[in-house]
């Protein structure tokens, strides 16, 4: 079994891989990295919508270390990243240390990988991870609160929860507010905007059991899609499911 | 019983009072203001010390209005006022309407008056309550991590607990996260660099009774001393103990 840090090492090493399933029991982050002149906007635009965007450690400008994982380098220790410019995605590079620069802002922001573990621990299926495949992503018509330049929409995942299950997966994941915890939505994707379930904005369709309802929880794509409408000059992230794997296990983010 | 609105009605038309007891069972916050070019640190501030600084709600520079109660006037609204140039305390007004400037952000901040309702309802007494006086609050040795240029110990409020419900203390206390959460330390003044426990750094002192053990909470006077400390130019908070009023039940920031 993988160490958070063996993992980030075969990472650094030019291994480029979906983290799932890697350093299993350890938080994984979404990654957002905005210049300083942007990083206030980014910073309320967490604060004001927590649960799609729960903000786990935000670094100082230029460091390229986080105290989620001391010893770790942010700029090489992810499998792969993404760079934006002007809003439209431009490059998804395996290191970023030749665009680093002195007044980049990091935030690490929790993941949806945590309360699967969790869910899967509780007996609640977690059918994108039995088909082996990306979880369902949608943008919703729901508007995040904006924080001064920052807008976009709520992005959601969803997954078909048996329908015995889906109270189980609620209070699951309830207690599991900094990775998104409670789901926002349960049935009906109509209500959410929600056109046509079997083409997702974002990841794959998902493949519903007999007996299976939709499931949607807040999603950490969300900043990215505020990244894409709101169209800050430069802006990396991680590329999708190549998330930053902390040291800090699952269980800390559990509350009792 | 007064309506948070009419609560705030009465400070507005020049009540200066303290606001234990009034409008219970909704949530009353600390508030603390700055400029526009401080704010960004202060908001990190929070982000990096969830316990003492559970931001609540962040206003537009400039806005008088807050999330946590539509229609009120966080220039008015509140009963007492400190205001601080440098780090000192310069006045203490009724309303700050003659202060106010557009570049100004408003940051309201949970506050332990929340659990101090959830501990006795769960038969857990509360001596700063039944001796009708302010709850003892120290400096301690610990400091908050720093955020830009703003630095600062923690500050805790500590109440004498009867040993055999410490646990149920804690228990109550723990599913508050957003004001202040499980207590800090228990036992041990010694350990929080607390010399004089008679003589605390903010508030009364507290008796206890025989057999109490004294329990220590993150507080939200930490940002005022963080404040004092780091001293930006102009800054606004409430008076101690004359919080702000909203409209948000309790419950809501009472997890499962």
């Amino acid at each position: 079994m993988l160490t958070p840090a063996d993992a980030r090492a075969q990472y650094r090493g030019g291994l480029v891989a979906p983290t799932s399933g890697h350093a299993p029991g350890f938080t994984q982050a979404n990654l957002v990295v905005l210049p300083r002149d942007w990083a206030y906007d980014m910073l309320l635009f967490g604060q004001r919508n927590p649960q799609p965007v729960p903000l786990l450690d935000v670094t100082d400008a230029g460091s390229t270390s986080t105290a989620l994982a001391p010893g770790a380098d942010l700029r090489t220790d992810l499998p792969q990243y993404r760079v934006w410019r002007d809003g439209e995605l431009v490059d998804e590079p395996a290191d970023v240390v030749d665009l680093w620069r002195d007044d980049l802002v990091s935030f690490l922001i929790g993941c949806s990988f945590s309360f699967e573990q969790a869910l899967l621990d509780a007996g609640v299926p977690v059918r994108n991870i039995e088909q082996n495949r990306n979880v369902s992503m949608y943008r919703t018509n729901r508007e995040c609160r904006p924080a001064g330049r920052l807008s976009g929409p709520l992005v959601v995942s969803m997954r078909p929860i048996p329908a015995a299950l889906v109270a189980t997966a609620v209070q699951v994941t309830a207690r599991m507010p900094r990775v998104h915890g409670a789901p926002v939505h349960v049935g009906s994707p109509e209500a959410l905007g929600i056109t046509d379930a079997a083409r997702p904005d974002f990841g794959d369709p998902a493949h519903a059991e007999p007996g299976d309802v939709p499931v949607y929880w807040a999603c950490g794509v969300t900043p990215q899609a505020a990244l894409m409408d709101s169209r800050p000059p430069f802006a990396i992230t991680h590329a999708p499911g190549h998330m930053f794997v902390t040291d800090v296990p699952d269980a800390v983010y559990r509350q009792p």
